[in-house]
């Protein structure tokens, strides 16, 4: 049994700047003069006292550090419980046409910090700008959060293969910023500057500045919650479209490149493997598609162009901005988009889904697999860009898609057992999982929401979204009753 | 770039036993009478005049074995070649409602030499005898051909784990038939016997002497091709239902398990671990599902199990009968029946699918893994049975499981792209690849058929049945430029 004392401090440390946030949309509908005002207040307050009440009783140093037990049963903790304080506003808020219940609300709050973006709201061209910025503020934050858990925790916990970028920051000769927290400070002072960037580029494309501040905190963190029911379908602007477009992309980079290239490596980048399999496989889709919408549709080529770009890069950096409904475009393109829900982007980046480098080291695998039954006696080392792929970091891959594809399988039968039919299940288990936000079909497609779904899968979706938000081992292991022995 | 020589004669040798098979439907026709007999006659004659025309322009000797990469060609290059002959009589023969193009032909065909059980055929009940016997007899040479692949072929070139089975038959220490031509013998006599018996109890149970024997073909072979668009529906007796579900079972057992069994180790099927695992698995799933169908939808108990009973073995041993359409009992049927379809058999059997020993294989590797996770220290052996499991054997299942998932996408998203919905064209994938036969959804669900399908669709699917039945690796291996290299 670990010892619990210094994960609740972390978690109540968590809560109190949490609390510390809901004064922001607290501020914005005091100035706005909507009601939600009192409710942020109240639920920053009730927050707060939970959070400092905690830290009081198991106030502890953290210098020893955490334990490999208490580090996995960290993360999935601090995401859990911070969803059920950050849930309350969507509860006690004010919404034109319906009130949530706690299902709904939690489901929101988990789908907004683990920058998934499946809603269960209508209306939000009537919702009041508290929620509409509590809802960014929470994948801004998811997505920072899982930034840092992807450098810092899932390396040193060997989970899903990430071992492979453990030494990054540390191990290499090119040492650009020695120290771990430098590391942090630096990611996040990127994340920050690329999100004022990207909310200056939208207010100059034609959004307002509120409107600009929620889609650029939504835009990097791969969120897609918007400030319009047709989301990004609300603003004409093809300027915009492209910009949603690169700061969508940019935000499923790996963060730690963006550092070194401020830094001095200016190629890091683009030498990078993964970024560079990730940016060819987006023109191998892209290209082709449009040109088909253009041939099939009667588009222009750059209108199918941007049309196709905006969705396909939408998907894939699993943000899930709606613009056009692209299961309108025939079963071809929902064959194309289900099957590029479970992509997903770089590692390191706020991208969720199974991620680039993971089909790239099963490709080496199958590679060196085949050509070894050609050659049985030949002698083929396994590589991922000048790296030797050891025995553990393929064990970690293969183990994590066997989950993915496992959990994928039973939430898909568990959702049909609730009730629904298979393309709304076969979809929505996948974007859950991937943390993408839309699905297929008529209820939960670009142009649907979640909200006439039973509670039961909300709160199988939210489970969905966390386990793959936190890449399945970290939530999975703790299932196993090894891990509560001696 | 291999030697076609000693390959082609082989495909002769097998062409010239096709030519010879013809016959029997040839003499069944010809026997009721029907106008079909000349057509398996002439198609019999030009199959055997093309297969000697091939033996004498290649004849050599066969003492010196094949090379790697002859084996490799020769499977593949037999199953695609007898279905190109086997598929005339259908192409040729007379029809009630429909006359077939050479792709529905090769089609049926294909999920015939496959034992797969799609079919394009409507109004069975009024086809003639010979055809719906050269079904069967397709069906049963495929069966018995795939259980001399998995025994003798696939082990020797190190494909999908099969090498796990490899010294089964002359490495151990129980030595039950120590020579390879042996137990082919043993096999087949098995094989024939068990055929026999089925027939014999059919006849007993109700069906009349013809639909025995075809029902026979079918069962032990996993196929599931009948006599009536209704298939097994046809026939009202729950005796006989009960009877079709044991044998479709029979046929998905490890044969070598049964010549062990019958020389002496009595305990063969029950020690083996894949047996076990299979048997358990099954009664995990027909139970539970039993007492929800009773408690649902009204039927008494037992009719409940044997409705499941009949369903799930019939998609989990791929066989592929359809008594009742299970689709109509809800989502939940449809999930579960949707996920069964991948599963598949034991190796060594008739059965398609993923089969059970790889599923053994994974879970021992997530096992073993997790612990790792939990315990870095720890050493954990990966086992299966008393046996290690090394390297090669884990990564050859490991690279199935990749293979057939790839497979499985880029089929369905290629069927969607050919205008399919996804319910129909993300089952038809699966039914193919794992040569089960119905599909699910109003168009090839167990109450449908395939023949509405497009042409390229029929092709596609072709190449799917043949792909999932030679186990990927056979047919991949193909597409390698390396493999015709030097």
């Amino acid at each position: 049994m670990p010892n619990f004392r210094p994960i609740l401090f972390i978690v109540s440390i968590v809560l109190l700047a949490l609390a510390g946030t809901m004064l922001i949309p607290a501020a914005v509908d005091f100035a706005y003069g909507n009601p939600d005002a009192g409710v942020f207040l109240y639920s920053a307050a009730f927050t707060g006292a939970c959070g400092g009440a905690l830290a009081l009783g198991t106030r502890c140093h953290l210098h020893g550090g955490l334990s490999l037990r208490q580090a996995f049963l960290l993360t999935p903790l601090t995401w859990t419980s911070t969803a059920a304080f950050a849930a309350l506003p969507f509860q006690f808020g004010h919404f034109p046409e319906l009130s949530l219940n706690y299902a709904n609300a939690f489901f929101e709050t988990m789908s907004g910090l683990t920058t998934t973006g499946s809603t269960v709201l209508v209306g939000l061209d009537r919702t009041t700008e508290g929620i509409l910025l509590w809802r960014a503020l929470l994948q801004w934050m998811g997505g920072i959060g899982i930034i840092g858990v992807a450098i810092a925790v899932l390396p040193a916990l060997r989970v899903g293969g990430m071992q492979l970028f453990r030494t990054e920051s540390s191990d290499r000769s090119q040492k650009v910023l020695p120290r771990a927290q430098q590391i942090a400070k630096a990611i996040a002072g990127v994340y920050a500057g690329l999100t004022a960037i990207c909310g200056v580029c939208y207010w100059l494309a034609g959004m307002t500045p509120f409107e600009a501040v929620v889609h650029a905190l939504t835009s990097l963190s791969s969120g897609g919650f918007s400030t319009s029911d047709s989301s990004i379908g609300h603003f004409e602007s093809p300027v915009l479209h492209w910009l949603v477009t690169l700061f969508m992309l940019l935000g499923s980079l790996p963060f730690v490149l963006y550092v070194r290239t401020l830094t001095g490596q200016r190629d890091a980048l683009w030498k990078d493997s993964q970024v560079r399999t990730y940016l060819a496989f987006l023109a191998a889709v892209i290209l082709p598609l449009s040109i088909w919408l253009a041939a099939t549709h009667g588009h222009g080529f750059h209108d199918a162009l941007r049309l196709v770009a905006f969705n396909v890069v939408s998907v894939v950096t699993t943000t899930g901005y709606a613009y056009t409904d692209y299961s309108q475009w025939g079963n071809l393109a929902v064959g194309v988009f289900f099957g590029l829900t479970f992509i997903g982007g770089c590692t390191g980046s706020t991208a969720g889904g199974i991620k680039i480098f993971r089909f790239e080291v099963m490709v080496t695998v199958l590679r060196t697999h085949f050509l070894h039954l050609i050659y049985p006696r030949g002698v083929f080392p396994r590589q991922y860009g000048n790296r030797r792929l050891d025995d553990d970091v393929l064990g970690s891959v293969i183990v994590f898609f066997a989950l993915f594809f496992t959990a994928y399988s039973v939430i898909t039968i568990a959702l049909m057992a609730l009730g629904l039919d298979f393309i709304t299940s076969a979809s929505a288990a996948v974007t859950a999982l991937a943390n993408v936000g839309p699905g297929l079909g008529d209820i939960i497609g670009p142009a649907g929401t979640f909200s006439s779904l039973p509670d039961s899968a909300k709160w199988l979706l939210s489970l969905a979204m966390l386990l793959g938000r936190l890449e399945l081992f970290t939530v999975l292991v703790l299932f196993m009753p090894q891990f509560w022995r001696g």
